[in-house]
């Protein structure tokens, strides 16, 4: 099944203690889709300036990932450099140069509108919605949003997620979201507010999925060696909503299986944790479905009682 | 079965955003032993001084405690003063009056010489290993330590583990004794010290056990109030280390079944959380075995995929 994704294409400079990169190839679009092209075929929707690298460009398209939605502009792609702490739970932001995104409004190749499956990327929420009004046939819609956005645009923000069906975010900012430190309850409020479904990463610490009815925990995967943790909880959504995808999911039939979301987050955390053995997306240059399918039950081996 | 639990008992004066309290029931043999009553019968090993309150003593009575191994001596109990921070995942001491507790040397009674299960709280390591030596009967015993132990006692807390089935500690002690940030590595280094079964508690985050050959995670329970986490991670090895007794766990014997040893860290979540419910020992004036194994059973629903 075909999978659009949003979001931004950048070149990360980062450090951690393992090493640095200068100019890696990043963005959310870009984790979020190498992470789904296992599962299904991700078409994205993004912005790069004319100094985007042909092998990138070719990276992407090895995957499958369908190119007809990225934009090339004169200029600069996006660029970001981090550094991030010992323990790599913290990390600062040194530089964010927006360059060619900054200006960029989700516009979709024709191909795109009748697909059924859409990320919403971390943008302003105001596009997220005019990307997702570009898609009349969507079976199963969602996204991300930042603390940036939930402090500046938070009526936008709740407009725009009032037409999701599922919001994937990490801890903070669902408490962000809202203004409750109880997760347990604020994942109340937020289901309130119109997803039916909440997906909570909590990076090592694992991730949650609640709905009205239902929870479903599961603990973070435990590596021997954090290489590098930029993109995991992009790689997170992409293994979530890829996984859906590949599975033919439909929430608007009302004839689901909700173990098929818990799958979902379990392929998110084995994506989320494949993607931080190396640096950037060098993981996904080598990795296999078969690896993945055999994380995926080392979960279920580990958390069987 | 019967077990054998020593550590402190004490009054603790507490403060959340919940409220406080001025003089409450705590210590970690009272927790572990009212939490472990639920499973086993605990008979308890610590001392108090002659200001201990009658009620106490009868609700220890009530939950089935034997108490022949507490000792009143003259002078005042164990004080503890500490207060939460607004998100409860910090606390700072306030006052430590180890009063009657300072001269502390567990002499067991003699009916407790042929147990088979014994938990040794957290004291110094060598009085651990003199309490260990004091029951030749040992079906399966291990305990617990703290940071102070880690730094000023190292080498005999090293020697007192290698007699340990298990150790129970939490995520920051256990990257504190193998002087290792990645705890898959730092439990390894563990197992390397002689217990062949490590249980690390992380809080709200939940629970991990490690073997030579096994892994087991469990997500923490998400509750929709904490009032007071005081007690949690010893009523977490009251629970593991009580279902373990109920079951007539037997390491020693070459048969056994790992997947009591999950449960047990189901077990033990389960204690963990209801403690949290109420302040101090609030929650065990009420909390009920079928309550227990329905939070049990939430826990199987909640993480099976």
């Amino acid at each position: 099944m075909s999978l659009v994704v949003i979001g931004s294409v950048a070149y990360d400079a980062i450090e951690t203690p393992h090493g640095k990169r200068e100019r890696a190839l990043g963005g959310s679009c870009t984790y979020i889709a190498l992470s789904a092209s296992y599962f299904a075929k991700p078409s994205i929707v993004a912005v790069v300036g004319d100094d985007f690298a042909t092998e990138d460009r070719q990276l992407l398209e090895s995957k499958g990932v369908d190119l007809q939605g990225l934009e090339t502009v004169p200029g600069k792609t996006f660029f970001w450099s981090g550094v991030y702490s010992a323990d790599m739970n913290d990390r600062k932001t040194l530089q964010t140069d927006l360059n060619v995104f900054a200006d960029f409004n989700p516009k979709l190749p024709a191909a795109y509108a009748q697909l059924p499956y859409l990320f919403l990327g971390n943008i302003q929420p105001t596009l997220q919605l005019g990307a997702q009004r570009q898609m009349p046939g969507l079976r199963f819609v969602g996204g991300d949003t930042m603390n940036y956005w939930i402090n500046l645009n938070k009526a936008e923000l709740v407009e725009t997620i009032s037409h999701w069906d599922f919001l994937l975010i990490n801890d903070s900012e669902a408490r962000m979201i809202a203004g409750e430190s109880n997760l347990l309850k604020a994942a109340q409020k937020i289901l309130g507010l119109g997803p039916n479904t909440l997906v909570i990463k909590r990076g090592e610490y694992g991730a949650m999925l609640f709905r009205k009815d239902t929870l479903f925990m599961v603990p973070g995967y435990l590596l021997e060696d954090v290489f590098d943790p930029t993109g995991a909880g992009d790689c997170f959504a992409g293994g979530f909503v890829g996984y859906l995808a590949e599975r033919g999911f439909d929430l608007r039939n009302g004839k689901f299986d909700v173990t098929e979301l818990h799958r979902a987050v379990i392929y998110g955390s084995v994506m989320g944790s494949f993607c931080c053995e190396e640096f950037g997306v060098e993981r996904f240059r080598t990795l296999t479905r078969r690896e993945i399918d055999q994380r995926f039950d080392e979960f279920r081996r580990f958390t069987t009682f």
